[in-house]
């Protein structure tokens, strides 16, 4: 059975009794849900006995100008499919409910993590997700949280946030989900129009393109790897796509600086076609 | 029996099997206990089955200059007072316990209300009590905590923190405990010469002496307010005593801006005498 929630309070006396013989799963969302989140919930059921799915289009992470109004809202349809994936309770909060006073005085920073990548555009957007991720995880207290691979910085922010607050967490990252043509599943890949859609999934087969180089040791040194990237970049934009960044990063975002020996690699790319701002990234263990 | 752990994760494991029928309170302490922290322990006490004291001596709230490593840490001594006032645990984690990863990226800070008062000298203080303390709510996770309201800021952050960040945390605040001559109880009183010390109860007249006038309706504008304020601060001056700040604001730390009708104000001071920076308050119901 699927309980949902709308109170802070509620959930809250609804997960009590279970602490003592029960672990939970958290597994944060906007709602607006594909598959990618429903493998994020069945991937939150192999590690816990509970879990809780979190439905919150949150203001705080949204910048000026940016979709918070016009961002999907389907939790009647979300319902059903958490349901189907036999979730075990829903926390659908109002903004009121989450933010008593708006904005929140208190502020959960990251730091220089949060400045680089999606953060140079979106500047204050994981200032946003670092609160409400601490809200959730004090609401809910959960054994483990999921979040999906393809927002990788938010990911790391959360790594590093888990660490540095002492939450009693354990976090799963959930592998990117794809359409069958490879692009990566998002909410927002329903701003695209048709032709575009089309054309989407160029974004991966850039990155894989690249993925392959750097495997293929193509990346000798820093002036190895800025050619390739710029190339990449090139090609995306030939197609179409307005690239933000497309960066290679060690898997914990800090710069590379190690060429030879093994390595652990991140080719993550943000890139705008029409109205939609498209991220992708591939782990590349060399 | 007061137990002793030094490691995060054997205070989780102590303290885990409790929880499912008893209640927790939580003191944090840096320390070098006197009779304000013992009021504390007793007051957590009546608020909760299991009392767990901190002793930490949190390096990120103390700025450039400060005393932080002539800070007095007398744990053998603490670790008796606290077996003698029946505290259940104590938890005293090194530094290295504490931040794996010094300065800790993630930061968690207050606004606009850590920027006044003894935010103003101390700007980076309060964001080293904001991120120790969302630590140890996060490693004990509490159901009561207990701070003393000698430090009135502090408190009043907390409470704003525990609202915007959803800690499911009860929080009382203790009454300031005295010298018999009215000098606030404080560990950094011994910084105080013998001289200074009996000099030292003349902030805590001044205050009175300001309360008093309060209370007798002598404010009833800004100006009067004022005047007041800087009467206050020229006789403390005049004793000896560097007033850092001297400030009556509402409650909650807003500035007053309604003089009519029943209000709830604060008197707050830090002032300097010789190597001290001694901090006193006084709340005044009208």
């Amino acid at each position: 059975m699927t309980t949902t929630y709308n109170s802070i309070k509620s959930l809250r006396e609804a997960l009590k009794p279970l602490r003592a013989n029960k672990t939970i799963a958290l597994v944060p969302t906007m709602g607006n849900l594909h598959q990618g989140h429903i493998s994020l919930v069945k991937l939150a059921k192999q590690h816990a006995d509970i879990v809780v799915v979190s439905i919150f289009v949150n203001p705080t992470q949204f910048g000026a100008g940016e979709d918070l109004d016009s961002y999907p809202r389907t939790l009647e349809a979300d319902t059903d499919k958490l349901k189907a994936a036999e979730a075990d309770y829903i926390f659908a909060p109002t903004v009121d409910e989450m933010y008593p006073v708006m904005p929140p005085p208190t502020q959960v920073l990251a730091g220089n993590i949060s400045k680089i990548l999606c953060g140079k555009s979106r500047p204050t957007h994981f200032d946003g997700v670092g609160i409400v991720v601490t809200k959730l995880f004090n609401i809910i207290q959960p054994d483990v949280a999921v979040f999906g691979k393809k927002d990788y910085q938010q990911l790391a922010i959360i790594k590093q946030l888990v660490r540095d607050l002492s939450f009693d967490i354990q976090l799963v990252g959930g592998p990117i989900v794809r359409a069958e043509d490879g692009l990566a599943l998002s909410s927002r890949n329903q701003y695209l129009t048709q032709q575009e859609r089309a054309k989407a999934p160029e974004l991966h087969k850039a990155v894989q393109d690249l993925a392959l180089k750097l495997q293929d040791g193509k990346a000798t040194c820093e002036t190895d790897l800025k050619r390739l990237i710029e190339q990449s970049i090139a090609e995306i934009n030939a197609k179409g796509f307005k690239v933000d960044y497309l960066e290679v990063k060690n898997q914990d975002l800090t710069p590379i600086t190690e060429f030879a020996g093994k390595q652990s690699w991140l080719i993550a790319v943000a890139a705008w076609l029409g109205k939609a701002r498209l991220l992708d990234n591939q782990e590349v263990d060399i």
